[in-house]
């Protein structure tokens, strides 16, 4: 366990807010922990009746390349992670889910920030009527759910939720 | 596509270095970007000649609780991953791998940050007689591969890098 002492605002941002904090550790000696605090995301395994799940590839500059993903998002204030995800499945890849079941979720990186992802498995999708966020620029990649789970294991898919999300959904519907 | 314009430095710290980056959007619109540059990290998992998996367990302040892990940590400038993985399995958990398989790796969160978890299986382990870590406060828990398989089925493990790094271990020796 660790005791916060002081918090020291370094910067507070539209997706990231970076904090330090003073802390006092187990054995009573003090130092500072680099913490960004995020509000919370998350993110869709999304399989249609064909067994095909829904991707989108988008380019991300953190990692410099275009990268293939399920669809996500962060979460609004007070926004229960059902409906974000409902919102998100729409916004970014055109699909309403029929059916829509928590998988629980995950902390993304918890050594410094906050971010947990709520992940979600929709199924009975249909065409959204919703518009598309018109400051996203992502392709929608439809792909079986056996290439998708041959390209984790290739190591060709390598976003972090990405792979934890699809494995454990393969491992609830059993493949 | 974005092209980088420009880069302010907000912040650089010991794990966390926060730049905000202007770009140019494909429709050429300006905007900025919150960028957590990392060094890179690697993650293990090691598996006995039981099948035990080994985890650690340590207070996590972004998480505000106690989380058990695949052992990790962060890449010291020019260290071969391969090489950080040895030294980690040692540092946190006391065990020295005869065997280290590349299982590629992964971006933890691509939206903000660069960070890229080389993932390695770890097997053929024996006793490490190099010192722990002074600066961590780690405990080592031992469990079949099955019962780690079934938490994160259940979410009671919820780090992104371990559900990830099992299950593409599990599918690796095809359990």
């Amino acid at each position: 366990m660790e005791q916060i002492t002081g918090r020291e605002r370094i910067y507070k941002g539209r997706v990231v807010t970076l904090d330090i904090l003073s802390v006092t550790l187990p054995d009573g000696v003090q130092s500072k922990r680099e913490v960004v605090q995020h509000p919370g995301a998350v993110a869709i395994v999304a399989l249609d009746d064909e067994q095909n799940v829904i991707l989108v590839r988008q380019y991300r500059i953190a990692a410099a390349q275009y990268m293939v993903e399920i669809p996500a998002g962060t979460l609004e204030p007070d926004e229960p992670p059902a409906l974000c995800a409902e919102r998100e499945l729409q916004e970014e890849a055109g699909y309403k889910p029929g059916k829509l079941e928590s998988m629980g979720g995950m902390y993304v990186a918890p050594g410094y920030t906050t971010e947990y992802i709520h992940l979600f498995l929709a199924r009975d999708l249909t065409a959204s009527d919703l518009p598309a966020d018109d400051d996203e620029f992502i392709d929608v990649v439809k792909m079986p759910l056996a290439s998708a789970l041959a390209q984790i294991d290739s190591g060709e898919i390598d976003d972090g939720k990405t792979v934890a999300g699809i494995l454990r959904a393969a491992r609830r519907l059993n493949r």
